[in-house]
């Protein structure tokens, strides 16, 4: 499987349209895209006049995140930026992720792809019941049942898809997200091998694990083409997956997907299904919408085909939050210390290197703070003398097999998976 | 330093009346309180007729923390135990601590010594500044300043001294904590050995840490007799002692000491000042009451004293937050996951022991989750068929040097540093 998942890397990438080398656009990039399990970087490409990325600036002032609706009143709205209200879109602040390598609930952004159900769910988050399909005795089970049959955690990184898509020069379609479509978050749940094991194991011939979402679709409508489905690959289900319940120490909120959520550490966002109310092993890729055409890496003008890479695992990705982050916050001049947030995508982060110019000399920033497992964040920082001027302060990970954050993004349709370092770089002015 | 605070220790306990050896009654255990450093166990005791501890039952439904004030309002209200309002006290009950092995801030415990400063001192957090004294330059420094000088993290678990004082039986005065006055937090700020030493490193002869918290005093009474300043060893202040702005990834909450609080991880809560406003190097320890005669282990019935061992550094300690652990909550007859979690005091957990017969028999649990380092708790788990019965489900932890949780609490005047396994046991009914 990993092979076809290269080979369908390799053809989106070839299949790309060439992009017009004009002043201020970016050219389709030949780098890769980190999704799939393969990650390749097919040559480098010459850009010129690209603006660097900055902070949240006048935007977030524009959509700040006040009036909340009622099942999510209990978020930090200082720290949020409101993207939509039907379903509830919001993004952390970049300056507000803080160094403690813990994202709060009350601070985590917000994707729905449907509205948010109706609370009753979660009245008696124990009755909730999962349909475990694809094993040798298929079962119903509720939360109150899994909860005898196992129990684990994992720090994970969680992530939107589009994450750093408000850089992108075509305008892709979606939220205009910055940095904050991530967050660090614990969950508890079981190992879903551990369910699977119970169930006498995988039936013959089974190759993914999809996971359909427990939210009411509107009656007269398609179902597969709104229904809330991923598929991912056994491999991966039968490795570290969990069926979560518990989310930063509390029950997962309803609008975080409580009473259950399948949680796929080191993928990407999307693959992580809310209200989770089916749990299937399946021979082929679910027909859904949202399994064969969304969340597919293609070149911009090309139309989404199942045969392109889908967004499973993460890339490596670092950003920085401080100082200077905040829209308005002065900088004096003198010593500093700039932190940040790194991530190796579907493994641990190694290093973090730090620029005050753009990229044209870079050093080591220090990891500090627990180490919470190869799927979480860390945080980095890095001290320097700032004397007034204008800065970019950039931050370029590495992780454990030496990939690298890349300089420029994979230009794509629908802007996922932007890991660029030039796009993150965070352009600051220091005062005397 | 050490050898002084051993001999106060040995002399506290040696100086201990014995008590009546009435049933149902404890006797004053001659086993070490862990406070100090060092930790003696000087014999063991026969107790008899003794009643296991049980879960948060009736009195929590009593004292349910419905209506909180404002300035706590953000609290998870179904996860609190309300004791006071003035001070507000505010304890986590046990079948809500989950296994995340993070404490959210909406879930971690209130205690404060005096009423919560107003609003202000936190509309301009960088604004607020802490005297840095005893040093070669001593100085004022706002938050701000604080935040270009260092940074670091740690995750610790922040516990009150008096944490299980509801299972004393001679009704020490305050709060009746059962297991909840205690969490684990992630601490975000600048290592105070930086501060130090950028200030000049200590001035001469200075053997202690003295910080004070500040709250505003009602005029016309004795500063010293109400003033919040403890007083740590140096050699702690030197090590790992952070000036923190931040916890759980967020501004620390007014309610929990912010803009800024001292943290020394590994000692209890009454050392971690809120709202510092004057860090001081000092020759002696401070004469505030609460420094001479507050959080002082003693013998029942002894008045006390600054020769007494002062509630510094905790003791191994475990408790099981389930299942059945919620008032109500019925457990079926079946295979079970108990779970909890343990902390080795001043340094790591290694080993937690389990029992479903009240001590009778032992086996291993297993520690699982994120290690986040040696102040951290961790969550464990210890799988069991439970045919329907009664069961007194014990924790035992061990931590790195060997120290083993006792099964009998130190009795004390003022009921601190309760780390019996006995008083902690959980009993469950589970149904067929």
């Amino acid at each position: 499987m990993t092979k076809t998942i290269e080979n369908r890397h390799y053809q989106a990438l070839e299949n790309a349209p060439e992009q017009p080398d004009e002043p201020g656009r970016r050219r389709f990039l030949k780098q890769s895209v980190g999704v799939g399990t393969g990650m390749a970087t097919l040559g480098a490409t010459t850009i010129s006049n690209v603006a660097f990325g900055a902070s949240d600036d006048a935007a977030e002032e524009a959509d700040d995140a006040s009036d909340l609706p009622d099942v999510i009143d209990w978020k930090d709205e200082d720290a949020m930026i409101l993207h939509g209200r039907s379903p509830i879109t919001l993004e952390t602040k970049r300056y507000t992720v803080g160094t403690s390598g813990i994202t709060p609930a009350t601070r985590l952004y917000i994707r729905n792809n449907l509205p948010v159900p109706d609370e009753k769910i979660v009245a008696d988050r124990d009755a909730w019941q999962v349909s475990i399909e694809g094993v040798k005795n298929a079962k119903s089970l509720s939360v109150g049942e899994l909860k005898t049959m196992g129990l684990t955690s994992v720090v994970m990184v969680l992530q939107c898809s589009g994450n750093g898509r408000g850089s992108f020069d075509h305008t892709p379609s979606g939220s205009q997200w910055r940095t904050g479509a991530s967050g660090n978050v614990v969950w508890g749940g079981v190992p879903l091998k551990d369910v699977i094991a119970a169930l006498g194991g995988p039936a013959d011939g089974m190759k993914f694990l999809t996971s359909t979402g427990g939210e009411e679709l509107p009656k007269g409508l398609d179902e597969d083409k709104i229904q809330v489905e991923r598929s991912i690959p056994i491999e991966k289900a039968l490795d570290d997956v969990l069926l979560a319940w518990e989310m930063d120490g509390q029950p997962i909120p309803l609008v975080h997907g409580g009473p259950l959520r399948v949680i796929v550490p080191g993928y990407y966002g999307c693959n992580n299904i809310k209200y989770v109310k089916r749990v299937a092993l399946t021979p082929k890729e679910s027909a859904a919408h949202m399994q064969k055409f969304s969340y597919r890496v293609r070149p911009i003008g090309v139309e989404a085909s199942p045969d392109q890479p889908t967004m499973w695992d993460m890339n490596v990705k670092s950003f920085i939050t401080g100082p200077g982050a905040k829209p308005g916050e002065t900088v004096r001049a003198g010593h500093h210390v700039i932190y940040g947030v790194a991530f190796g995508g579907n493994e641990a982060v190694k290093d973090v290197d730090i620029s005050i110019d753009g990229g044209q000399n870079w050093q080591k920033a220090e990891l500090f703070g627990a180490d919470m497992g190869r799927y979480a964040w860390r945080t980095f920082r890095f001290e320097a003398d700032l004397p007034a001027g204008k800065y970019v302060l950039a931050s370029r990970a590495t992780n454990q097999s030496g990939e690298v954050q890349p300089q420029y993004r994979l230009e794509n349709q629908r802007g996922y998976a932007n890991n660029s370092w030039h796009d993150h770089a965070l352009s600051i002015v220091v005062k005397g």
